[in-house]
C-alpha cells in the first residue's frame, strides 16, 4: 500500500514539480582546520581569522547557517566513508587513511601496540572484497531516486584495484579526477598534475584532467570548472543533481597558487604558511564560482550547499611553517588527534527558504550525520541499505537554529598510529562527547582525560581527578557504544591482550 | 718516440708508486649559492654566513684554498657538460638544462625571440646522436689512465634513451643513483626517493638505492654511504680513484632533513629557508663523512678534493622563502641569471702537500677549467680527445696563490628562456668578464651593461654610458669569442633575423 501510494504521488508530479526537488552540493575540503578562514567559528575573531581570506565562505555563512560544533574524524578516509555511508568509523572499521595501494596497512609500527585488523582497503560498493566496508553509498541512493550524481575532485574511498576506488561504482554518474589517491602529487597544470606527457606518472598523479595539462590552471580551479560544465546536463534536463565537489586542497603539497600567494608573502607571513593561505583562498574562490554559477543559472534558490572539511588542520612542523600543534588555536593539536584541533570542522549549510540567513548553531553534529540529512533533504524516506546508519539527520536543526540535543553521544575511534613522531593524542586514541563533556582515552598510556568544552575549548584542564563520577558515567556510555559496534581495540605487545575498555580504566581509577 | 717513452716510464713504476698518483674527488653541489655557507667568500662575513652551518666546508677551506671568484653557468646541465668535457657552453651548445625526456626543449616560449637550436639532449659519449654534444668525457680519460672511476648522485648529462643518460657510458666504472634526472622527486628514504614498492614511479624518482627504501636515510646520506663503500675496491687494490660525488642537494624539493631542520626552525627562520638550510647542512655533513673516511683509510694525504656548485643559488619566490632575488646578496639575482648571483660559486680545493693550507685566491676560474686541471693533477699530458677544450688548468694557481691573470676572458652564453616569469637577466642573456670588468648583453632589450666587479660586486652601477670605450673594447672581444665558437644567437620574431652581436650593439651605442 505504502509503495503504491508513493508511486501514485510520483506519477502525479509534472516534470516541473519534479525538478523542484532540491539540488544538493557537498563542498568538502581536505585537511582544512577550524580556524583556516575569515569566518569566525569561535566566540572571538582570532589572528587566523584575520590572516585567511575566504570571502565566499563569509557569503555562504551570511546566506545560511554556521555550525560552531561540527565534527569529523581525525584523519581523512574514515570521514569520507562515514559521509558516504552514514556509519561511524568505529562501526565501519575504516579507522585510518587508506593507501592508494591495495592491501597495504598505513599504520606506522608502534613499540607498545599491535595494529588492529581494520578495513585497510576502505569502502566497497560490492560485497566480498577483503578488508573493505561493504555498504550502500549515498550517491547510489540519490541516483536511484532520480538525482543526477557528479563526483569532482578527491575520492579516496578505497584502494586501487578494488571497486571502491572508482566513484562511478558507488552511484556517481560522472567522475572528474577522483581515484584511490589521497592527495595530489602536484596542483599545477604546468606540471600536468604530475602526469608527464611521455613517461611514468607519479602514483599520486591526478587523473582525468588532460585538457588542463601544460596550462596555468591550478587544480582547485580545474575540478571546479569541470564540475560546473557537468552540471549543464541536469540543468538542461531539469533533473535534480547531487554534486560532491571534494577539493584536494588544502592538503599538502603546498604548491603556490600564483593567483593568491603574493598577497600573503607580502605581509611577511612565513612562506609555507603563505602558500597554505593561498591554497585556502583558491578553494574559497571555487566556492564563489559555484555560487555565482547557481545564480547565473537561476537555480540558487533550489540548491542546498553543505560546506565541510574532513579532519582538522594539519599541524605538523616542518610540513607547516611555525611551531607544531599551534595551527588550530584556540583548539588543541591538529589532524590525527582526537583533541578538538583534529576533529572540529568549519561547517556551513545554505538552503534558501528553509535556513534563516545568518543563523548560527552550537549544536554538535558529526560527519556521519550528512548521510541521513541529505536523504531527508532529498525527500528519500526508506532507502534500501545494506548498512545500519549511525548518523542523525540535522534537518530539524536547519529549520530551527535553536534546536538543542545535549544527550547526543559522539564517538571518535582511532586505534591506529598515524606518523612516526609523537604528538598530542595523534595515535591510538579515542574520544566521546556528550553535552559539554568530553572524555579522551589514550590507549598507550591507558589513561582517561575529562574536559568541559564549554568552559575549556582548548582542553587544557583535565578534570578527571576532580570529577571521577563524570569520568565513570561517560566511560560506561562510551564503552557500551564501542561494544555495540564491536569496535576494534589494539593489543598490547607485552601481554598479548587487548587494551582495557574505557570503563575498565575508569573503574580502576587510572586517570 | 714520445709514446714509447711514456710506456717505458709507466713500465718502470712499481705498483706502490702507481698508487701514489693522487686520488681525485669532485664534490659537486646542485644549486648552491655563493653565500649558502658559513665560509665567508666575500670580504665581509654576511648574515647568510651566520645563518648557514657548514663546519666541514670550513675544515676544507682551512686545509686548502678558497676561490672567491669561481664561476659556473647560470643553469645546471651546461655546467655539468663543461666540467665533463672542458668545453664552454657557447661552444658545446648545451646552453640550457636538459629534460629527462628525449627531444624535449625545456625553453619556455618567449614573445620576442625564437629559441635557438641548442643540444637539447645534452652530452653524448658516442657520435651521431641528434641534438647532443659528442665529446670524450673526463672519467673516460681518467679510466684509460688507470683511475678507478665512481659516479654517485646526480648525473643529468643527457636525456633518457640517449647514451649520455647513463654515467657508465661516459667512463664511470661505478654508477650510484645517477641518471637523466635533474632533481629528485623526493629526498626521503621513507618515500623510497619516490619509487613505490608496487606501482608507478615518479619520472624524477631516484634509481639504484633500493637498500634504503623505507628507511630514515636522507638522499644526501645514502649517496655518500654508497660512494664510500665503492671506494673500498680501489683502496684495497691500491689504484688511484676518481670520485664524482654530485649531490642532488640543495635543489628543490626542499624536503626537511630531520637531522638538522629543527635547529633552524627554532631560530624563527622562515620555514622554507629552514628546510633549505638543513639541506645545506646535510650536504656539508656528507663532505665531513668523506673527509673522515679519507683519514681513517690513511689516504687523505694523497687525495685532492675539489668542492664546487653548478650554478647560483635558486632565488625565485615562493620556491624559496622571502623576497625573490635576495638570496645571494651581496650578489645580484640568482640561478638562471648571468648576474653574479647566478654564476659565482662557493669553490674550495684541498691538495695536501701542494696547496698551502688556508690560502685564498681572487683569481677568476670557470667550470670548464676543471677538465684540464684534473687531467694535470692526474699527470695525464696528451689525452686523446674528440673535442678541443676551452678551459685552462688552474694547477699553477693551486701551487701559487699569488698567481694572477687579469687578461683571461670568460664567457657565459645563455640564449634561452628558463621560467615563465621575468627576472634580472634570467632569460636570453650572455656575459663576458675580463679583469674586473664585466659586460652583460640582454638580447631581448638589445642592451649592454658594464660593471666593475671590484668596485661594485652587486652590479648596481651600470657604467656603460660613462665608459663607452670600455664597452666597445669588451664587446669586440666578446663577439670574437662567440663567433669563434659559432655560438647560437636567437632570432627576433618580428624581423626573422638573429639578434645583433654585442659589438654591433656597442657600435650603435645602444647602451
Amino acid at each position: 500500500m505504502l509503495v503504491l501510494g508513493s508511486a501514485l504521488i510520483f506519477l502525479s508530479l509534472t516534470p516541473r514539480q519534479q525538478a523542484q526537488k532540491p539540488n544538493i552540493i557537498v563542498f568538502l575540503v581536505d585537511d582544512m582546520g577550524w580556524q583556516d578562514t575569515s569566518v569566525p567559528f569561535w566566540t572571538k575573531t582570532t589572528e587566523f581569522n584575520k590572516r585567511y581570506h575566504t570571502p565566499n565562505m563569509e557569503r555562504l555563512a551570511k546566506a545560511g547557517m554556521k555550525f560552531t560544533n561540527a565534527y569529523a574524524m581525525p584523519v581523512c578516509t574514515p570521514s569520507r566513508v562515514s559521509l558516504l555511508t552514514g556509519v561511524n568509523a568505529a562501526h565501519h572499521r575504516v579507522t585510518h587513511w587508506t593507501s592508494p595501494d591495495k592491501n597495504k596497512n598505513t599504520d606506522f609500527a608502534d613499540s607498545d601496540l599491535h595494529p588492529v585488523d581494520w578495513n585497510i582497503n576502505g569502502f566497497s560498493p560490492t560485497a566480498g572484497v577483503p578488508h573493505t566496508f561493504y555498504a550502500t553509498a549515498l550517491p547510489e541512493v540519490l541516483k536511484e531516486n532520480g538525482y543526477y550524481t557528479i563526483h569532482s575532485g578527491k575520492a579516496h574511498f578505497g584502494s586501487k584495484d578494488t571497486p571502491g576506488s572508482d566513484p562511478k561504482n558507488s552511484g556517481f554518474l560522472i567522475n572528474i579526477a577522483g581515484s584511490e589517491i589521497g592527495h595530489p602529487a602536484s596542483y599545477l597544470g604546468k606540471k600536468n598534475y604530475d602526469n608527464p606527457k611521455n613517461g611514468r606518472s607519479d602514483r599520486n598523479a591526478v587523473s582525468g584532467l588532460e585538457a588542463y595539462h601544460g596550462s596555468d590552471v591550478f587544480l582547485s580551479d580545474a575540478i571546479t570548472t569541470e564540475a560546473l560544465k557537468a552540471l549543464e546536463t541536469p540543468i538542461k534536463d531539469k533533473k535534480p543533481f547531487f554534486l560532491y565537489l571534494a577539493h584536494y586542497a588544502v592538503h599538502v603539497p603546498l604548491n603556490a597558487d600564483k593567483r593568491f600567494v603574493d598577497k600573503y608573502l607580502k605581509t611577511g607571513l612565513d612562506s609555507t604558511e603563505a602558500k597554505y593561505a593561498a591554497l585556502v583562498e583558491g578553494m574559497d574562490n571555487s566556492l564563489g564560482d559555484v555560487m555565482d554559477f547557481l545564480s547565473e543559472k537561476k537555480i540558487a534558490e533550489n540548491t542546498v550547499i553543505l560546506f565541510m572539511s574532513d579532519n582538522g588542520g594539519l599541524s605538523r612542523s616542518p610540513a607547516r611553517g611555525g611551531k607544531a600543534w599551534t595551527h588550530n588555536l584556540p583548539l588543541k593539536a591538529g589532524k590525527g588527534s582526537v583533541y578538538e584541533g583534529g576533529i572540529r570542522e568549519p561547517m556551513l549549510v545554505s538552503w534558501p527558504g528553509i535556513i534563516k540567513p545568518g543563523s548560527v548553531t552550537d549544536q554538535y553534529v558529526i560527519i556521519e550525520d550528512f548521510f541521513p540529512t541529505i536523504l531527508e533533504i532529498a525527500g528519500i524516506k526508506s532507502p534500501k541499505l545494506t548498512q545500519q546508519p549511525d548518523g542523525k539527520s540535522f534537518v530539524q536543526l536547519l529549520k530551527n537554529p535553536s534546536f538543542s540535543d545535549k544527550n547526543r553521544e559522539l564517538v571518535w575511534h582511532h586505534p591506529n598510529r598515524w606518523v612516526p613522531e609523537e604528538g598530542p593524542n595523534i595515535h591510538y586514541s579515542s574520544a566521546f562527547r556528550k553535552g559539554d563533556w568530553k572524555l579522551i582515552y589514550d590507549y598507550k598510556k591507558a589513561k582517561l582525560e575529562l574536559y568541559n568544552l564549554k568552559e575549556d575549548i582548548s582542553e587544557e584542564k583535565d578534570l578527571a581527578l576532580a570529577n571521577p563520577q563524570k569520568v565513570k558515567e561517560l566511560a560506561v556510555l562510551f564503552t557500551n557504544q564501542l561494544k555495540k559496534w564491536d569496535a576494534q581495540m589494539p593489543v598490547l605487545k607485552t601481554t598479548g591482550k587487548r587494551v582495557p575498555w574505557p570503563d575498565e580504566v575508569a573503574s580502576n581509577g587510572l586517570f
